[in-house]
């Protein structure tokens, strides 16, 4: 007799509704591969070549040797197991320093495979108790909803302002999580440059939320994989470079910087812990227990690669990675430029301008959903994302926000597709608006 | 005012016993750096250097060119994110039919980041409800209780015999978790070799087992790190290659047969899933979203690293390991050898007779606890490890069994040290079994 298994009797995340919606996605873009994909939020292909990839790896294992160790040593720190928090701790607590000015000892870092495993670390450690839940603002980046479905974590949003999160709307549901007797553990955030709205803090507006952590002591869980591309040079601390008490939880990665396919993030947590008996150490080392049990340690041999990418730039990412921004920005100038031109004259479409990053938003006059996603690709050529995806997570589901609203992406294209892609969304939006009408 | 964490706020995990019981092994070993070391079971590192990396990536290059990859996609499938299941599945697949007989779509293959990430991901998939409980052979390796317990799935003992789990053992355990109201979803074993015990299951209890798996409607999962190296040629089926009726999920790592710095395991599972529509996919394919909520995909770099080594062997990791299989089997015959000179007229203590793999397990009169190994590293320049560590995950706690009992690992070793540790191992016995008499 085969098995036959039923699939409602697999674990709630096999059917997680923002997976079925990403895969709705991706499958819609196979089905159309000539349509322009305003819809992928991934990095550019064009800054690396795989022939970086040994001149990354000599580079590091240089280091290592300048560093003293011996040929059998480095020999085992990229080919054997190794330290479960990684070995790159004082390479990326130097880059945090040159370029964010974020100060922690290389204790409190802590590699991952990729950032979506630092989420999946944080969530589980701080969430110990079925009432334990994590705050995340809305809309929010499908990955941090989805690492808290799989630990089973409930997550109460926040809801975000165009100027992203407003830290004076947390304090009331902080306190009415805490009086239906749960423990709000965390506040998840992208302050600059968000997915998927594009919308950042102001500086001010980031010290007052710190203030209100303070208040309500909660912790920050900041995720920053867009800070490197902001519009202009002008200064965004993040919420890490700003925290002089320890509330911040930082999460980074290195698939915008350098590339996705190291699958290399990290976090850093610098958090007192003590024990019943006293002793204390730092969150990222009772963490490790954690990422011991879901992945052992970080590929070596990834973290290899980008640590050579780190000894090479002199870790400093934001010197490495001009070319990437200038081409992120004209990217994004580019997609602002076109929505005015196509857009420019009717009344009812709405968009933001985002001060940097790879996304903004589209408000339409009609129903943006999966729907009209297919008749988009099929018969008009343009891809993009319902921001309904992204809205919901707490249960409320589908229905839940974004309904007319479109997240369109600029990062992966080459320049001269925009336009074409955005008038093609215009006519969607013409005659489709015009039948709704 | 700075954060300060208690301790057991933290998730469980954080504080899981398995964990602070390696923590303490990995604190005395780093201790005592001159003692000899019978405690770990990492594989030796002489098989492989970092001057292979280049030559893998260039052979998994040159493959894909050869399949017709362009030079765009190439660069693609390595440096960008990709297939949330990996892109080793044919090679995979063709490695289990070449080396194992085991005939799978490689649509049924999940590449993941080691075997640990596909424990987490089996067990999360099929333990839906808070009453899903996995049943483990006991004594077990710490990896799968641990990543139990970092979802919160409950584990339940199945004792292990001297030759492996006893199949005819496993309904009774079945019937009781099904008459306290939980669904036992799996079954988890090393039937070649295990971790701790070193036991191996006939090849007639192999095919008993299937047919009680097909009984009881149990799922097995099959863990295979140590099938390699069997100190002799006879063939030792995996529960897979026997699986007529897809009763196995099959775990694999490389961390053996090429090296553990990859960090690339795979998972197995061509069970069908049917939805309520009636639309059936391959267990493996719903799992992909489990595995993407954790790490989103698996370094394809560390892909092609392990991508090049199967190339190059022509996917077979038999014929790849003729060298490590005979190292290995040279290490546990020294080591089963010293066990015999110095043990060998001292009738309050046994040792078992692995048929292969890395560990043996010797039987003390003595506590063999954390104290004693604390003793052994600082006197007498030997460590070991604690059988005690293997049992009572099912939560009563240590004292659950094997206090007198000590896990030997013969892999890490040069064969010329296993003959001093044993020696050592033994004075330590004399020694301190008078003083407890």
């Amino acid at each position: 007799m085969t098995v036959l298994l039923r699939r409602d009797d697999l674990h709630a995340s096999v059917s997680d509704p923002e997976s079925a919606s990403m895969n709705f996605l991706n499958e819609v873009a196979a089905r159309f591969p000539a349509a322009i994909s305003l819809a992928a939020g991934r990095p550019y292909d064009g800054f690396h070549t795989t022939d970086d990839l040994d001149r990354y790896l000599r580079g590091y294992l240089a280091h290592l040797e300048a560093l003293g160790l011996s040929h059998e040593q480095r020999q085992r720190q990229l080919l054997q197991y190794g330290r479960t928090n990684g070995h790159l701790g004082a390479l990326i607590a130097r880059m945090l320093l040159v370029d964010e000015g974020i100060e922690v000892p290389e204790q409190a870092v802590m590699v991952t495979s990729g950032c979506q495993e630092a989420m999946v670390v944080a969530l589980r450690g701080l969430c110990a108790r079925p009432g334990d839940v994590v705050l995340a603002v809305e809309p929010c980046y499908v990955g941090l909803t989805g690492a808290a479905r799989v630990l089973g974590v409930e997550v109460v949003p926040v809801p975000e302002s165009a100027e992203g999160l407003d830290p004076d709307t947390v304090p009331a549901v902080v306190a009415a999580v805490r009086a239906s007797g749960r423990r709000p553990r965390a506040l998840y955030l992208v302050p600059n440059f968000a997915n998927p709205s594009g919308a950042s803090m102001p500086v001010a507006a980031r010290h007052r939320l710190l203030e209100v952590a303070a208040e309500c002591d909660l912790l920050l869980l900041e995720d920053d994989p867009y800070g490197l591309f902001g519009l202009d040079d002008e200064p965004r601390p993040t919420l890490k470079a700003l925290d002089t008490g320890e509330r911040v939880v930082y999460l980074g990665s290195f698939a915008k910087s350098c590339f996705p396919g190291a699958r290399v993030g990290f976090l850093v947590a610098d958090q007192t812990v003590v024990d019943a008996v006293g002793r204390r150490t730092l969150l990222a080392e009772e963490l490790s227990a954690v990422k011991s049990l879901l992945t052992v340690n970080t590929s070596p041999v990834a973290q290899a690669v980008i640590g050579g990418f780190l000894v090479e730039s002199g870790c400093s990412v934001r010197a490495a990675g001009k070319e990437k921004t200038a081409f992120y920005r004209r990217n994004l100038r580019t997609l602002l430029g076109a929505l005015e031109t196509s857009f420019g004259g009717d009344p009812r479409v709405h968009w933001n301008t985002p001060a940097g990053g790879f996304f903004a938003v589209l408000d339409v006059p009609l129903t943006a959903d999966e729907a009209l996603l297919e008749t988009s690709g099929r018969d008009y050529g343009v891809l993009w994302t319902p921001m309904s995806f992204f809205y919901g997570f707490d249960g409320r589901g589908p229905g839940g926000g974004g309904r007319r609203q479109i997240r369109l992406s600029c990062s992966a294209l080459p320049p001269e597709d925009i336009g074409e892609g955005v008038r093609r969304l215009a006519q969607l939006v013409g005659d489709r608006a015009e039948e709704e009408r």
